[in-house]
């Protein structure tokens, strides 16, 4: 009988990994240059964990599943929560600002479809422990710097909640209406809105002000923030993100929309928060999004802020076009006398260059049409005449051209 | 409230997995120049696709669950069914040999204990399609290459079922009674294995051949080989287990144990089974398990043999001293004055070394202490004196050294 990989997952087979595997050790060349460390968390956490952070109406999206222990585990969908709950456990005495990525693997439940699926990477940053521009500008310049890296040209949208959140405040204190606001601005669902503020008895002055903020953008920065402070004033919040916009200039982050209505849905970010889109398969498609945020203290931690991003890395394959990281390949060819030679020369050769002998008893004709199925840069014919001569007959596959060489030569070409 | 990882799971912080990439780096290097490719498969799959392997009784060991489309699913409990699953899908039009690596976590629901935990990694090969000598030889010799990569002296073992197997043929042809037969040798139950013996009728003679058989082990693989002929005859198989130990002279793989009682507790391997123990934490630990087994028939594949193994990452990780791939840092230090050079010359170097700029709007002087608690191998100095002059103060935290470069001679320093 057959087994077939679980519906909305993938395999990924030698060629596809090579491509993976070349952007991820790109992303990481340049996360680990701006000095963020590395961090790996469980696989699956307590169902907890993600419905303090998002409420109980996650759990229809989550692999959550009863342990043997009957304990409430979920297969993890993002990674922020997570590695707030490892600086809550065991980060909280280190030096800030922590510096922390992650490329990892998620999982959601949901209808699978072109672009989506049920197992899917992030490849993620979080900066601990600083609320100042400073931190805000580096986080959204290394995301950029890192798409950039990937070969992308990504679209950013910068907005700031301060703004919306000092509008709402003279609103309500409760956190599950400004959250329904959140969320109705976030899906662009503007008559929703507008009824549910005029249930709330919310003054037309003020409903005036937040439709004037959340259609509030702009490529030019410094001027959508001039246009804020004629509706809100100057709040300190303000000449934070001016800062900021100055910061990301230093960056050589310049290309960008400012927007007052970017609201993210997601009900725990507190000050700036970032998208950044890319054309794709016909569509722009968000590839990465971020902010500050405050989530250490839900989960039992210090009122300590952070600023983080996720970069979608499926979305990101899908888009770029970098080289896989192919070594060159050597195919070795023995006859059944020189067996034995051929594999102590392929131990010599193979700390430099990838060097295949034949493991199937093939003889020399097969073994010269493996070379070329496998699309080896070089043959290297190992026979009794070159075992006697000590020069080996190396056969570039691409140019056709043969050289004969000793297996010192040999090294130094490969080395 | 606070939120715990789940018990028998680790958080990996940044210092260990610098330590852990680098040895998996090592392993990737190694096995990538042997002419493998690597595939990823889900991190779930059909709970069936284990049981067919292992039988019903492994399901009290995994982490399975019910999704919410009413499938029963699994974590991986180990990569060599999810890989032959992956095949039978995708591969079998491929030429052959098929040389395929993963580097993956597997889970395994069970007591947690020093050294053993519910989610572990698997550093492993399969080598599909060759039922040759030169297969296994070169499947155990790129193991012990890798083991050896890593900094670590291990005991291999050898061991080659079909004798065994020879033997069991005479006794029976269901596969329930041979499995049963072979986990009481895996375990070293011999008592248990003359009783169930004397119930199956078999003849003295033939138990006794057995015994011979199991307790035949020898550091010269050659007269081990002899020894078994003396028992059971000129099996052909015998034949090529002698070729294989010749083949792994050439790969230099002459320090070893010929055992015939390494039975694996496995009931799919069919040739040559393999182990691999090192010194570690003050106990003799099997750190790599493989051999030669028949899985993609059973998984709706054709009648294809394969050669295999896996290492235990993480008790590589206990054992292993290499060092961890750490760049060289630079902290470097401004005035409020100098803040967007210092961001832009940052910039400029992060191509060929780590720079940390200060993101914490801290005074010069905590810049320093910053740079101290970091380790950073060098300080640079970007006051406005310095931005002047276009010379900039590097300071060398380890000789304490301290020189004035443009920033071009700083690129070419660290470049």
């Amino acid at each position: 009988m057959t087994v077939s990989k679980p519906r909305g997952t993938r395999d990924f087979l030698p060629e596809e990994m090579a491509k993976r595997r070349a952007v991820e050790f790109k992303l990481r060349e340049v996360i680990q240059k701006w000095g963020y460390g590395e961090i790996v968390t469980p696989t699956f956490e307590e169902l907890e964990l993600f419905t303090l952070k998002s409420g109980q109406g996650i759990i229809g999206e989550l692999y959550n599943f009863t342990d043997k222990g009957d304990r409430e585990m979920t297969l993890r969908p993002e990674l922020t929560a997570p590695v707030m709950r490892a600086y809550v456990n065991e980060m909280q005495s280190f030096s800030r600002p922590i510096k922390l990525f992650y490329f990892e693997n998620c999982f959601r439940y949901e209808r699978p479809q072109k672009g989506r699926y049920r197992e899917f990477w992030q490849f993620g940053a979080e900066l601990i422990g600083s609320n100042k521009p400073e931190a805000d500008a580096e986080v959204i310049a290394l995301a950029m710097t890192m798409i950039s890296a990937a070969g992308i040209k990504g679209d950013l949208n910068i907005g700031n909640l301060s703004v919306l959140r000092y509008l709402l405040a003279q609103i309500t204190t409760e956190s599950v209406v400004s959250d329904q606001i959140m969320r109705y601005i976030d899906k662009k669902e503007y008559e929703n809105l507008d009824t549910y503020l005029g249930e709330l008895s919310v003054s037309a002055d003020l409903i005036d002000k937040i439709h004037k903020i959340i259609s509030l953008s702009g490529k030019d920065g410094f001027a959508a923030v001039k246009s804020a402070r004629d509706v809100v004033g100057d709040l300190p919040e303000l000449d934070s993100f001016e800062k900021t916009l100055t910061l990301l200039a230093s960056y050589g982050v310049t290309d960008y929309t400012v927007n007052f209505g970017v609201a993210r849905g997601l009900d725990y970010y507190t000050g700036i928060v970032f998208e950044v889109y890319a054309e794709g398969l016909g569509a722009q498609k968000q590839i990465c999004g971020g902010g500050s945020y405050k989530l250490i203290s839900l989960f039992g931690g210090g009122d300590v802020v952070s600023t983080g991003f996720g970069i979608g890395f499926d979305r990101i394959m899908e888009i770029c076009d970098l080289p896989a990281n192919k070594a060159e390949t050597i195919v070795l060819i023995t006859k059944p006398e020189t067996q034995t030679n051929g594999i102590e020369i392929a131990g010599k050769l193979r700390p430099y260059v990838s060097v295949l002998t034949d493991i199937m008893g093939r003889n020399f004709k097969a073994q010269m049409e493996y070379a070329n199925t496998v699309g080896a840069d070089y043959v290297l014919i190992v026979g009794e005449k070159e075992i006697e001569s000590g020069l080996l007959s190396l056969k570039d596959m691409k140019s056709g051209e043969q050289v004969s060489l000793s297996l010192e030569e040999l090294i130094s070409k490969f080395s």
